[in-house]
């Protein structure tokens, strides 16, 4: 065995990385990373290249003994790699908006997670993730592959369901509700256990378990009077419906405004998009503006500004992870795993978001209690919009591309979504290879 | 035991009841009505005249033996009753026109089975529902209650849960979908069979027998070559997403465009809205044309008008499950029945709509083979808004009506749909005595 | 198409095929058929000369024109066969008699259709049964397989997993039943419906609707006064748990005292077995007498002494099933058929005893209510003992065999097990070719 | 907030409370223990101040600061409990004796968790904890109920669904299990998970996590050579089907020899009822010896010969328990608790066997795995007895009884059952009021 553990990560040179780097440093007493490498594609070099820079100056003000590698050749990284860390965007941020402005145009919220957004990310992402994956059969089939490439939930059913690699998926959604969970109650991390059960950007807090006390209540009735710092920094306030609020006996994660405010998230991302542009166009002035930071050599730690991006905690939250299963630690967390029972009324094989224990062997999931009937409905209508996602992002299956986007709430169906489906193929021509044949 | 019949039908000046004598007297070999009660309320009399007249002409035309009478007096009219139709609509035409027009003002479909619409019909036709059930349950509680008041799903599940009474719902979408299917493979009527399964204006055709082969492939093939006459003539054209038809293996109902072709409908709804006026709106001007028809003395059978009504068929198939009961003929006819098990993944308690044979002791439901998972999820979908908005209707719960149309897809959640209930309501009240604490 | 059909009785040596031939008689008006094969093996080659001696006697009679052919040449016969009749036993009665003395040697029940007994029967049967289905796929792919081969529902469900011919299991259980129903409530056969569904000789009458009343109760309390004409004649008087029977709101069929009364039948069979002889030496003895009677050159017709025989009706229920699907009949009758939803709980692809429409394209099942818990989970104990066994017989499988008989309430596990299981294998070795691992 | 723990002990006067005593010293430190109240009946009042002064000295030799006090007042010692250990034994030894000769009388195995035992068991045990129950929702509602009365899993079912006291079912069989895995991996307690999941008394170890392996084939290859440190001492050895064994992918228990190996096992205990006497008369015997060395003044600590007892580590689990709670340490322990979806297959209401987190909110159950279908079959059916048992013993209702014992696999059926209730009831009518009316 190793004594020293190799670390690879797919995308190094996203803005999020030095969030990473300063985990790893935080935990290097736990978590002995000898090789770090950071991998990324040709149009990224200049990017990672800043990223690995900084990282070696973090790495250097606390004299740690961590190599940091850049390479655009994925196979020589990943060759004996203990943990792989995959935080890729397919079609960088470009791709991104181009979701939302289609989207949008046709008249459907634009998200880089749901909806029509999220399929064409999905059709981006699934086929690069997969090729990532059977060189890691090949070339470290032990190893571990944490995934935050969006849309998470999918990307990791797409893994569980089509190779052998161990794979988590991973969100901060959960860390940042645990941390606003924390403020409200006034204890601190790991103090507390909040379960959480549902599909990635679709998760419910079913208890808040604290000093032999379900706190949930609490939390629920300070969220009411308007104090809500379970939501993301990067979500702008919105209006729960305060009734519904008060008798689902659960909190809903910021993601679910998407199905219990539909309309006025459609009216403020028009607004937006009218504006100061939509999210995406927003993310990527905001990176142009880190990266000019970064590249400052007297910089030798993660910069403040950072936290203003959405995925914050993520890196946090994947240091935690290796942490944990490096250790057996048993920690309570909460990721993207194959379901096998956990959440019922949903199929053994797909994937889910549920709070586990975090042990050597991977993530053992809690036992959700059933959720109430409605609830259900709605997880198993938007699991199979995903499972035919999957399915369509694999095989450049059309049909049912349709089928499952019919479903999802957020999607205008008819002859609007045949155009809009068409744009998005063509639009993404050279990132969903399986689709080529619908335009020869 | 009478060796004549007695039925009532609730709602005896509706249009549509010179049909429904037309079918009694083609049946009244099999089927020997006595007497015929024709109920209404104070602001219908002029229209139950009218409608009493043409029958007693149509009768006596015949040389029957059936006496008609016309009462407002409902629980007169309902002792010893064999058979009861309930037909009429709360808050009439007028309350249908309000619902379009609502649901349209804020952005959503408006209609009257289904989204907001369907949810304030339900509220308005729930209520006096059970109560007539209430009256049945004491003055006849063997008369089996045959209804076709809409929502018709949704009002027999109400009458399955919260009374006594042997109730039976009728829609004429499966009758118009058998009569189409029969003029494509060229077969009469009870020559094969068409089984269909799902919920009340939520329907596939699932298996069309016929001879020893299941002509399902051969009618898709048939709709793809535009010629649909399974659609009744009320719904103007629309187009299926074709290659989803061509690979679901089985045919939906044309209300499911609401589902798969959203967007058309949509912008079809308003354009009408703004043209000739919202269908309840055409429907109105309609009635008052067969009214004036209806009052020619001249007249003693069933205008052809008639037939452009949306409901055609409604009232033979009334005629044809009486017969079917009455004779324990076990012919194979489309109800609203208990669930109990035969679409599996619903509630053995709620209602749904299958094919059933018909006996003297009313439907037994023809074994549904599971559903394909994407249009299970729909239905699960539905069913629990169905389910909730029985409850709110029932009990005047806001929160749980808010909990069902926020799942309906055809609903816009968030600010807006707080203001278009309260509107609903408000606009409603004489006729939702179960929320009037919302404006105390 | 032919005017006139073809039916092939495979083990048409068999002591019923009088009461088959008596039946295609009956009903010649509406099943015409022009052949009647009968298909033996070598060692039976003398009774079915017997039989087809009496059969054109029979049908000389009546002045038909069915030509009745002998053949040992299966192919032969099945080529372009409309009806397959399969009533053949493997092993034939000695094989039988085997099982059940090394059931009862080893101190379990001994049956032909369960436990120890009734797994050795499958391991004998399905492999030849398949065998002549793979013949049929070939020779007459569209033809009807009518299996009355025991153990039928294990039987059935391997013809129905591994083939693609369209099979249907038949039992006289439900005859039986349906019989002694129409005594009790005095109704003729068609004026009610027996709703029964369960397992082949694990059935439960859970309907019993009549002129618009369901009679069950009525019923109930007839066989609780010791009037139980619903148990075949072969079956000897035995004590239901009244209690029960009257608490349990549905009537078990006679096999089902295998459960519910284990300790009475064993010690009755261990009588038996030290006495009379057990069931299937008995039974021997009755068909030489039977094949003495139809020797006779004088008989024209059935004779009377065939109704002692257990299997009283499993012809006529042939007859009519071929008859309701050559005429589209929609008879309700209770069949052996892929389970498809009919009984929640159960797999959709296993093989059920349920009450159906018999319709030209087969069986439709009636919708069966949610089972009580307790009974629905004995099924589903027992379908997966059925369902391990037909694996085992298929598959040559010790481990899904043992799996499987573990579970059956009827067998005794452990050491003595083991022993059992060997020994009914050696001495069966001939017909199960695919257990000769086990002495390789 | 009490600084100092009240523990209360109902039936303090059992021969394994000396096993508490020390399990508690032990804890000390993390359990701060101020009053340890050993309750117990008349009847019982020498053994309990035997054990009560034996407490003591254990208690000042390790110069611990525990009151111990003793009293026939149950509700004076739950006053304010924080913890109740529930280890009585309703009808004493000769309650159990009498269970097994009556069922053996009857061909049955005799056991006092399962079969016709089990219910007695369940009969006498179930009203007297409810009782207890009712006391401390008035007297100590927020304590925590540690049952390891037997049968354990019944009686913690029953207390969950008629009580609102916060209960736990407990059972040295899993703890056994998990020391004999590890001396088989070599490894110490909390190195691994061993997984576990089913009934009481008839669980399955599903995984053996240890070292990002699961060593679970392993530890079946070592039970396979004959090594099996996973069965309690005070089974005698007895034969697994091997290849079953080794095909199934988890270890049962070693209860489960009654389903798989139930004929050796009748064997094994007529000869033993023939020789040494009943595992009741066997205890008995050894109870005695037990007390005669617990009256030894010299005596400061456990004595060696307690572990001879098959209920060794009963309460060691029960301490591990109570400061697992105290001290929200997420200690992975085997529990019985309301199912809520854990295993699935298994109404949400009833309890089960499973690994779980321990949290000062209870435990926490980690997800199952679905169960081959054969086990599941087999868990639904025993279930299904238990709940019937539970309602029987809450209700005294004989078809209750009868329904439930039908299904089990070890019970005799038919005129026996009838019979053995009857003695059962008769032989027990001190202890089973609810059953009086059957001799009124």
């Amino acid at each position: 065995m190793n004594s020293k553990l190799k670390v690879v990560v797919i995308g190094g040179g996203s803005s999020y990385t030095p969030e990473l780097i300063e985990g790893l440093i935080n935990r290097y007493h736990e978590l002995p990373v000898g090789e770090l490498w950071l991998v990324d594609i040709e149009d990224g070099l200049e990017k990672v290249q800043i990223i690995s820079d900084l990282a070696k100056r973090m790495i250097k003000k606390k004299g740690l003994d961590i190599n940091v590698r850049v390479t655009l050749d994925r196979r020589l990284a990943l060759q004996n790699a203990d943990y792989v860390c995959s935080q890729f965007r397919a079609g960088c941020l470009d791709g991104r908006i181009r979701d939302e402005r289609i989207s949008l145009k046709y008249g459907m919220i634009g998200q880089e997670t749901n909806g029509l957004g999220g399929f064409a990310n999905a059709c981006r992402t699934i086929p690069i993730t997969l090729e990532i994956c059977k060189e890691m059969e090949e070339l470290c089939p032990n190893a571990w592959l944490l995934n935050f490439t969006n849309p998470s939930g999918m990307v990791t059913e797409a893994v569980l369901k089509y190779t052998n690699i161990k794979a988590i998926g991973l969100c901060n959604v959960p860390v940042i509700m645990e941390k606003g969970v924390a403020k409200i109650i006034g204890a601190n991390e790991g103090e507390f256990i909040m379960q959480v059960a549902g599909l990635n950007h679709m998760i419910w807090a079913r208890k808040i378990l604290h000093n032999g006390e379900d706190k949930l209540k609490i939390v629920i009735d300070e969220i009411l009077k308007g104090n809500d710092p379970l939501v993301p920094s990067n979500i702008p306030a919105f209006n729960w419906p305060k009734d519904l609020l008060r008798n689902m006996g659960m909190i809903p994660c910021a993601y679910l405004r998407y199905y219990y405010t539909s309309y006025d998230i459609m009216k403020q991302e028009q607004e937006e998009a009218d504006g100061e542009g939509t999210r995406g166009e927003v993310v990527k002035a905001m990176e142009k503006r880190l990266f000019d930071i970064y590249k400052n050599p007297e910089l030798t730690e993660k910069p403040k500004e950072l936290e203003k991006r959405g995925g914050q905690y993520y890196s946090e939250a994947a240091c935690e992870l290796m942490a944990s299963i490096h250790n057996d630690k048993r920690t309570v967390m909460h990721v993207n795993t194959r379901n096998n029972g956990a959440i019922n009324g949903l199929p053994d094989d797909c994937t889910v978001e549920v709070s586990s224990i975090i042990t050597k062997n991977g993530p053992m999931p809690l036992n959700v209690e059933p959720f109430p009937n409605d609830t259900l409905r709605l997880i198993q209508l938007m699991k199979e919009f995903e499972t035919l996602t999957v399915e369509s992002a694999v095989k450049g299956d059309l049909v049912a591309a349709k089928r499952g986007l019919i479903l999802n709430p957020i999607v205008n169906t008819g002859t609007i979504l045949d155009e809009a489906l068409k744009e998005t193929v063509r639009e993404n021509l050279d990132y969903m290879p399986q689709f080529r044949w619908m335009f020869e």
